[in-house]
């Protein structure tokens, strides 16, 4: 944390700020400029946490020099983490994907999804179970109706299966049935419910808000992490920006942002931040290239009788093809899928 | 909802789309120009919701006519939505104060400072209990013990209190509590809460967050009232942009906008879009001569030494300053405070 | 300028940077803190330029603490200035009014405005002759011969005209006509055209860029009075957000922002903001209300027939009727118009 | 276009409008809704600019259905533009990289990274002679002297040159000595210079503005082309959005966006997108992966001494293993390079 004082701030004022961040076991450098003076501080940035610095005479403004985040920097742990969820490795050598429908509709259609996303190379089945809809007349979700075919189409196939939670209620329920949790875009910053899948040690797949920066995310990872969960998994889902021929933008430089900063796995979701199907193939080529450790993907085996997201599931087909795509571009960068 | 075809598209596209229409119970009026056919649909948008149109052989793209949410919207209810709160009017000629502090500290704390803005002039006391930050190392807020020190204050003094919910548990504690319920930025689009909050007939401040629009904004609101509490009074707090001289960007125009396509009342946050006590007395002036209904601000006896927020804090006298300059300003503009 | 070095720094890459710095004739602070070294630069930091610190071995990254900008600043120049236009005083107690339509389109129609505005109390007519359209199949202006009008209507009702500028051409024409040059967004960054009119020692009214930053807007200011016109009007007229229910996201808190950061004029244009004539009589009056110096509105004697921008211009009877609520506004915040 | 009327809206109104647009040569079809009456306009909707349509009695809004520009769509030219640059094709099956210094310095400097280059693989030298920078006070360009630099190492390697054009002046000089005009994102909507280009027949590079959204960009590459230059490649060079660990946003969803609207060829510009070196790889493998026709990269000699964006240019060293990594993805997706 750096300290700018103002231009015609006094010695008094320095020495004020100066016994302030002292009083609070602080160390203190500082440095008169031609213009102006700049005090230093030195030691843990979160002791200053509560204390107006910024309204002490003199002050101009506060520059934050460390990150704000801890648990989930590469500073606090510099090797890429592994999150290893019932045999699969997530943020190792080997690709993730994982594909589902928008919303678990019926036994027959999670079934039917379950055995074609597996034989194209999956991992994971997703499915929503309980869906956050813009508008309260949309279709809502099966519930824990829901998360039972989800552990159906399980059982059947071996996939493991992943789900959003968006409460209490719903984590409990969940915490039967899924091998992961997802916690959508929607409650990004939704602390007390980060808090509560930081309680338990299930892995987690945590999308980033359409309006959180990389930094904000990595903060939102802290309540999970700081909870005990260390099985964080990230997700670029696109954000918003002006652009409207798309959905979301999809954020792309996140990928290696997030790289740099954490330690934490990332993966994308193309299906939300395009909106359209037929932009879900070069944007998950993209994501590969760019270095994500898995895709989460919509696939519907009737896109055209979807309850929900009609428009940015893919078919079966169109997976199967992708995920070729998606084999030859792995080798090529080192990694495998 | 209006159908564009594609420039090629044929006969048996258009006669394909036309009686998937006919066969939900829906209408269609066909326009066929120079270079494409468009297909109007009659009827009620929501008997779509779950039909892929846009996924039929032929169709281009989807173009929405008319907004989604109904209770809230202007065409359901013409007239102006007053809000009644134990009393106090939102929505009237008369204009509305909250103000005190971003966290409830101790009960000096909150007791000087009810007392510092009732004199004012405010009608509400504000007070967060339970406090969503961006780091888990912040300060939290003191929860149900923050609820019964407000209440209190409101004994004391006459005010009616408010205090932001951020889940179920808070719900519950704050019912006991407080006159009116807020829901925060960040659980704008945190639609169980919504429902929550919903299924109460408490009047809830609801805050626009930081990356919906008006149009998602009133979908949402949507949610409280589609559980039969029309309660709801709308609030303008700062939307996320690219610049970064204040901590969100104040959309003024959001206040007129909401006027012409909502009934309900909108007030203005000027603290949280700010981020700095300098621009609170400037933005507040504006909000209320572009026609907001009130203002919610963040007062605190001794800003420097405040748990939260601390730079966006007014002091007691310039907020008793800033209310002399909203009163005169109401009555040129034909309002009262 | 602070230069943060990475954690795993060592004596001599500190060594190092010091040296290049020292080199440039700069001085050098060392901050050793628990986690990273600081080093905080003294002097200039424009000698900086061209120095590429950030590649050095062991830096992290640099922190910029003073603005780029300096003829444009507070710093060097705290009071406020008054732009003086052949006698009109911008940035004074008294505020200016500039109104007209969005493009000269013929004698008659400017000639009827001009009394018009002119009775309402606007000091200058605003014109549009050279028109940067998004389509190129959109009407482009009557070039030179608008400006022609533009000079009729000022010698026929004494009004100061102001008229935008797109490229060298066009200055060189204006500069025969008009009391006052404007540069639209769109050349927001159009550093030829800045230069330009910087040459001149005509006023400028320039306006801010959709997505520009006020830093980089008082920058962008910087080319104009560097060459030594130091008659610059700030204007803000919106940025590009996500939000569409109006044309671009009216800044209001830019208002006072560059009231703090810059001792220039600023003025808003709520017209191009909202992009909508019902939302420009709120904006108006919160414009003024927030602080700024002055508006510059579209008016047109018969929308329903204007060449461009229709939607967005008031009549002369709506003009005449805000006029007379900013009127009122002004007294009661110590203005006068 | 679609005309929606207002829920109020009489016989009159209707017939209002009607006759309006059959005045204009427009066909109309009108659909009595539950609610509302549409209006569909059936014709040229260019016919309509200059018609305020939208302030008719009785009209809410208008609905766009077809893109304003003509000659950039797909409508109008459905398969792919290839533009041919004195022998290299941009466009087909075999990717195009362009690369070199952010500014030309010095012969030296040029002619080492020239050939650096070309042996990596690229088929163009860019080199910027005339640099908008957003201070006054920086480095901006060594203009004609610049561009001599660059025929010499035309001259002596065979590679094909490209430089930022910024004005008129600029477009004379440089039109001597290159082989493609590139317009820069600051200059996006300066229509003169657009038109400027579009005069001459050679071919432009045109970049995305920050804050320009797809359409409105298709519309800008229309005003060149409208003036009889069709050899317009587009290049995405990223988007003004709140993240700030990137300089901007690289909207990689605007690579298949483009390919679906228009027949032009688009590239990748990752250098200015990111604004560091370290995520320049893994965007450019991004973008083609993503379906772009090329890449244009900022290298230098040596970037520690670079006049300006030291933190975004490769070394030579790093460009040519870049290359190396292009050459496989192009296989694996069916291009070569």
């Amino acid at each position: 944390m750096i300290i700018v004082m103002k231009p015609g701030s006094t010695e008094n004022d320095i020495k004020g700020v100066s016994r302030l961040l002292e009083s609070h076991g602080l160390g203190v450098h500082i440095s008169k400029g031609v213009e102006r003076t700049i005090i230093g501080v030195i030691g843990d940035k979160r002791q200053l946490d509560g204390i107006p610095v910024e309204l002490m005479p003199g002050v101009e403004k506060l520059v934050p020099i460390m990150e704000s985040y801890k648990l989930a920097s590469r500073t606090f742990k510099p090797e890429p983490s592994i999150i290893e969820v019932n045999g699969v490795k997530i943020g190792g050598r080997r690709l993730v994907m994982m594909a589902g429908p928008c919303a678990v509709e019926s036994h027959d259609q999670i079934m039917e999804i379950a055995f074609a996303v597996k034989k194209a190379g999956a991992q994971f089945l997703r499915g929503g179970a309980y869906k956050p809809r813009t508008s309260p007349y949309s279709f809502q979700g099966l519930e824990e109706e829901g998360l039972k075919l989800l552990k159906e189409a399980r059982d059947a196939t071996g996939l493991l299966v992943i789900s959003e939670v968006t409460c209490e209620r719903a984590v409990e329920a969940a915490d039967k049935y899924v091998d992961m949790f997802q916690i959508g875009a929607r409650n990004a910053q939704n602390f007390q419910l980060l808090r509560e899948v930081g309680r338990s040690r299930k892995p987690v797949l945590f999308k980033r808000g359409p309006s959180t920066t990389v930094e904000e995310w990595l903060n939102a990872a802290e309540y999970i992490m700081s909870e005990g969960n260390y099985n964080v998994v990230l997700c670029e889902r696109g954000i918003r920006t002006f652009e409207t021929s798309t959905r979301f933008t999809l954020d792309i430089s996140a990928v290696p942002v997030v790289k740099s900063l954490s330690h934490l796995p990332i993966m994308v979701d193309p299906s939300h931040a395009a909106g359209k199907a037929q932009y879900v193939a070069p944007l998950s080529k993209a994501a590969i290239a760019a270095g994500a450790d898995g895709l989460i993907i919509e696939v519907h085996p009737n896109p055209r009788c979807a309850l929900s997201d009609a428009a940015q599931q893919l078919t079966p087909d169109a997976f199967d093809s992708l995920c070729g795509e998606i084999r030859k571009i792995a080798e090529i960068i080192g990694r495998e899928f």
